[in-house]
C-alpha cells in the first residue's frame, strides 16, 4: 500500500512510517518539503542503523497524499484540523483518512475536550470528507515505543471506523510486529477510544509511570 | 471497614461483597430487606464454598448505610441515581460514596452517554452530595471474574476523586488480590474511565471475546 503519513517527525507518525516502511510505500508529509525530506531521510538512518534497508520519501502535504491509499493525520488536533482541509481537494476518492487524533487540554490533569458540535476528532474529520472513509487507530500507541525498533510493543490497538476501511486498518496493525487490532465498532465510537489518551497521560504523570498504554485483557470464545 | 454495597446481587456489588468480605464488615443494601438477606447468605454460602468463612449482613439501603465508611453503588445508572437520592438524607458526614456506575445505551453499539449537565454519572452523584467525598473506580473490573472466586484477577483498577477519598478506594482495590489501583486523578477525570465500559462491551460484541478488561501497559519510573 501507499501510505502517507502527515506529520511524520517525531510523534506517532515517525513510529508508524518506521514500522511500515518495510512493507509499504510510505510518504511522509510536511507543510515544508525540506523537512518532509529530513524526516524520511532520518527514518532511513535509523531504519539502516537496525539492519533494514529501504526508501521512505518526502513530500509537501499535496504532493504526499497523491495516490495514496491511506492517508495518516499523525498530527496533534489544533494542526490535524487546518491540515486536513488544507489537502481535501486534492484527495483521491477511494483514499481511506486514518485518525490518530485526540483532542484534549491541560487544566490540573488532561481532559479530553473535543470540539463542539462534534464528540470526536475523527468525527470532525469525518464531517469534512463526507465521501471518504475515515476510520481512528493507534490513540493508545506510544510513539516512543514505535520510535524504538527494539522495542516488541505488545500493545493493543482499538480501531473503528466504516467497516471496509476498519478492516484495512485492522491488517495494518497487524503488519506492525507486536501490535493486535481489536474491532472497536464504528466511527461514532471513537469519543470512547480518543478518551483513552488524555487518560493514559494523566495515569503516567500520577503513578511514576511513562509511555502509559493499554491492553485487552478478555477471554476467548471459540 | 464497614462497606455498604448498594445493588449487591450478581453484578459488581456481589464481586467486591465476596471479594472484600474476609477483610472488612460488608452489609449488602437493597430496596428489599429480604432480597438483601438473600445476597448476604449467597454471599456466605459462596465464601463458605471456597474455605472462607465469614458473616455478610443484608438490609434496606437507608439501613445499609448507617455509620459505613464506604458506600459503593453497584447499580445500573438508572437505578443508581434515585437510590443515591433516596439515602443522602440519611448519610453520615464522614461516608465515601464509590461509583462504579456507567450511563450507556445501546444503539446499535455501546454508547458512553451522561445525562447533561453533567460530564458523568459520578459528578451527577457528587452534584446530589455536594458535603461528601465521591470516588470512582471498578468501570473495568469484569463482574463475572469478581464473583468466580478461583479468578486470580490480574487487572488493574484506574480509580479517581478527591484525594483522601481516593487513597482511601486506592487500599481497598489493593485489599482484592490481583487488582492493581491506579490514580486517575480528580473526579473531573471520571468522563474518561467511565466511558471505558461501553468501548469493552463492544469489543467483547465484536472481537469473539467476553468479560473484556484493561491492563495499563507502562514502563515504571524510578
Amino acid at each position: 500500500m501507499r501510505i502517507a503519513l502527515l506529520g511524520g517527525t517525531g510523534n506517532i507518525g515517525e513510529g508508524l512510517a518506521l514500522r511500515w516502511a518495510p512493507k509499504h510505500a510510505i510518504v511522509i508529509g510536511s507543510r515544508s518539503e525540506e523537512k518532509a525530506e529530513q524526516a524520511a531521510a532520518s527514518c532511513e538512518e535509523r531504519l539502516r542503523a537496525s539492519g533494514v534497508v529501504c526508501e521512505l520519501a518526502g513530500k509537501e502535504n499535496v504532493q504526499a497524499i497523491e495516490n495514496c491509499d491511506v492517508v495518516v493525520v499523525a498530527l496533534p488536533y489544533e494542526h490535524a484540523i487546518p491540515t486536513v482541509n488544507s489537502i481535501r481537494a486534492n484527495l483521491n476518492s477511494s483514499a481511506i483518512v486514518l485518525s490518530p487524533v485526540v483532542p484534549m487540554t491541560k487544566d490540573g490533569f488532561m481532559r479530553y475536550v473535543p470540539r463542539a458540535p462534534y464528540d470526536s476528532a475523527a468525527m470532525e474529520i469525518k464531517d469534512m470528507l463526507p465521501d471518504h472513509d475515515v476510520a481512528a487507530a493507534f490513540h493508545t500507541t506510544p510513539a516512543a515505543r514505535l520510535i524504538d525498533l527494539t522495542d516488541t510493543l505488545g500493545l493493543d490497538v482499538i480501531v473503528c471506523g466504516a467497516e471496509a476501511s476498519k478492516q484495512t486498518v485492522m491488517r495494518l496493525v497487524e503488519d506492525i510486529d507486536g501490535l493486535t487490532p481489536f474491532d472497536g465498532g464504528p466511527l461514532e465510537a471513537s469519543p470512547m477510544i480518543e478518551s483513552i489518551t488524555p487518560l493514559l497521560i494523566n495515569l503516567s504523570a500520577r503513578n511514576r509511570i511513562k509511555n502509559s498504554s493499554i491492553r485487552v485483557i478478555a477471554q476467548r470464545i471459540d
